[in-house]
């Protein structure tokens, strides 16, 4: 790819001798073939001891190579890095596919070996279906879908369009619900409800999504979860939601929209998340969060007024052992 | 289905009009074709704005509609909801699976595409087995057990009647078992044991139960794991415990019968917890718990213990803050 | 298997009669006809009491049997065991199986049922492929490696010899990168880079490995990754490091190599463990920690400091208690 064609793509500047580029890598393993890009200020630096053959970056004169000039690098970053994905454009059915007769394939599809697609099954055109996935009885399955190996689909599960499953996903095992009989044994409660997915939602690898008991389970557009996620039954996330790995949501959980968790929160059941909450890594939500709230805690409290408690008790400890270790040393 | 034949199966009083219903959905969603439930009183303003045609309750006059009245909803809850639950009911083994010559397979069994069963397997009458399966040699499945899409089972593996294991599970992988050497490295140390696993057991989408080392892994009669849920080797849970998602039990422990964990509770290896422990969310247990207790926080203390600690802890941060305020206001 | 065979494998001296063992099971559960090992000490009464037909041990006279005296018991331990490991010796390619034309296989492998491999794949010699593996485009598989059943291997990953992954891992899933745009929505950062994986790795069931964006994401040598551990985009975990369950390693993040982390260790991002770096169960790790630093609490800070702080903190606490409970009798 020519750089003067990349300038063009993301409304850039080319300045230095055109050249051809292999791909682009960070700063740190870009070689002379490649082109790098500079995030953020605070690498300039590492920058400037790049061995890249070009970069994209908001100043000039970092590196000895060509620049596209840029006025914000990360707004075009996402796009920069697509003009070198190479995407997988095999197409067709394997034959060592088993699909229902009773089922509605799009055009343009991928359908790897061992892929399983039971009946009532609609495919839209241009999904891609790798190896060992499994599609249940009239699930669906939007236009330009990707569901990688290994993926498990229960029945009666409703995917948008351009969703990205990555391996191992579980969409619509049965909620865990359970109740206590006479005999202090657990009955199983059946769970007859769906999973109802939007477009644009993207899985992390291993991460489930049960299905819902007597409603469904909803995850809406352009959601983002990452690997090793839990969504209990009846939960439901909102647009534009990111929820990082290992986060774990109960089931019946309202998730606001535009909500951003970091690693490893989780949040007991029946509650409910405003729009644009910011949850810190490792936050125990236990109640209704208001809109635009940034939190931090088991349980959850606003970032800014557990920070303060978390300071003003260490050094409540820290003047308990200064002032023991002078008692002693006084004796 | 007719409101007659649900109120007769659960044992309930028919008030209004008999009339066929399609499901039970709850109250929120339920529409004029739908049966719904009312489990709690404190939902009882939700119940009244339902759009059920029909409700399962013990008070009168809730909705327009039909009622089924029962002394305690909860408690017909599970049988009420199996009326509507759809089974699969295909059958037979699929000419995609490969079943190897020297097994065992009982009556009407349903065997899927791509199911991968080694020399030496006993299954039982009744077993389904998904598309995508694996069952390692000489490992038993009772009867009436079903594994959805992609589960693995290791060879050597026992599992019990009217067993779910949801997709993703696996079951007798090697336990985490390694010994440093001279060179600081790490030796493994083969695991021998095997996974024993009784009846009427459910296992969640992703959840690993691993294979002992020099004893086996035993998980007792009637248990229930969420997703994502950690066994580590040669421990045992003990009969009709309950284990909620991303809970992770290290080696060498044994979980008591008729235990309750909420999400996100770990422990440390080699102790013991009573009978009928109660876990909150993201306890970290570390040692011992005696029968009957209530626990929470980590290292694990009894609840109620914990919970006047942390009330006076906070009482003292938010007084000192108070003061440092009036201090710098007084300057 | 005879005593005196086993004996003369672990550098061990034969007291008492040589027979034939059938396997090596724990002290608890092992019968006449098995040998058993003693580890440590403190369990020398379970030792005493044990049924064992014969016992690995430094200490003379403990069960009526046979013993083989060793100076250290654990540090024979992995390779006693390893004398009872009856190995898979199945070779060959299933029919079942849906293998490339353009890949290079080596010798004495075996690749199971359902089991997808793409062009441009390398397997090496002896390497064994359980039924449901998926093997991306171009990877390269070392000699010696096993993956179990339903393990998902993206494009372009390079594993080395000897490794074991457990069924369900998932090695180049996309990492987890998106840039918010203008719109407040996801653009998604396409993920270009590989996974490295050294040899002798082991991974554990359902664990997850993220491909690289910019750069790739490193596993060296020896490493052990328990089951159901996330390692984030661009990461590097350094030689015979551990992971314990449920580890969550965030993107762009470098474990320095003889690291040993406990259960449930999460990292923020961006930031260098030293090496022989220790940390106890739930550590969350938030900045840079040095060399040969034992860990605990979140903010992870140094175990003795903790340990300090939190027993006074409890004594403070319980002061209070106690002073409140005075001043109420007081009234």
């Amino acid at each position: 790819m020519k750089l003067s064609e990349i300038a063009k793509a993301i409304n850039g500047h080319l300045i230095g001798e055109d050249m051809e580029v292999v791909t682009i890598r960070s700063l740190e393993v870009a070689q002379r073939q490649d082109l790098t890009i500079l995030l953020d200020k605070k690498h300039l630096e590492k920058a400037k001891n790049s061995k890249a053959g070009a970069i994209v970056a908001a100043e000039e004169g970092i590196i000895a190579g060509a620049m596209i000039k840029v006025d914000n690098p990360r707004a075009v970053f996402a796009k920069t890095v697509e003009l070198f994905d190479k995407k997988d454009t095999r197409a067709g059915v394997s034959k060592f596919a088993d699909i229902d007769n009773a089922t509605t394939i799009g055009e343009n599809v991928f359908i790897d070996s061992f892929v399983k697609v039971d009946a009532g099954v609609v495919i839209g055109d241009g999904v891609r279906l790798y190896s060992g996935v499994s599609v249940g009885k009239d699930s669906v399955i939007g236009k330009g879908t990707v569901l990688f190996s290994n993926v498990s689909i229960y029945h009666n599960i409703e995917i948008g369009e351009n969703c990205i499953f990555h391996s191992g996903v579980v969409v619509g095992a049965d909620g865990f619900g359970f109740e206590r009989n006479k005999d202090n044994e657990w009955d199983k409660v059946p769970q007859l409800g769906k999973v109802i997915i939007g477009n644009n939602v993207e899985i992390g690898a291993n991460t489930c999504v049960d299905r819902g008991c007597l409603l469904d389970t909803v995850i809406c557009d352009g959601v983002k979860l990452d690997n090793l996620v839990q969504i209990g039954h009846n939960s439901y996330i909102g647009k534009h939601s990111l929820l990082s790995a290992v986060c774990a949501i109960a089931g019946s959980t309202t998730i606001g929209e535009y909500n951003m968790f970091a690693g490893d929160v989780g949040t007991v059941g029946h509650l409910k998340t405003g729009s644009n909450v910011i949850a810190m890594a490792r936050t125990g939500i236990t109640k209704d969060v208001p809109d635009g709230e940034m939190i931090r805690g088991f349980p959850a409290r606003p970032h800014k007024e557990v920070v303060r408690e978390e300071m003003t008790l260490r050094r409540m400890v820290k003047k308990k052992i200064s002032e023991r270790g002078k008692d002693k040393k006084g004796e």
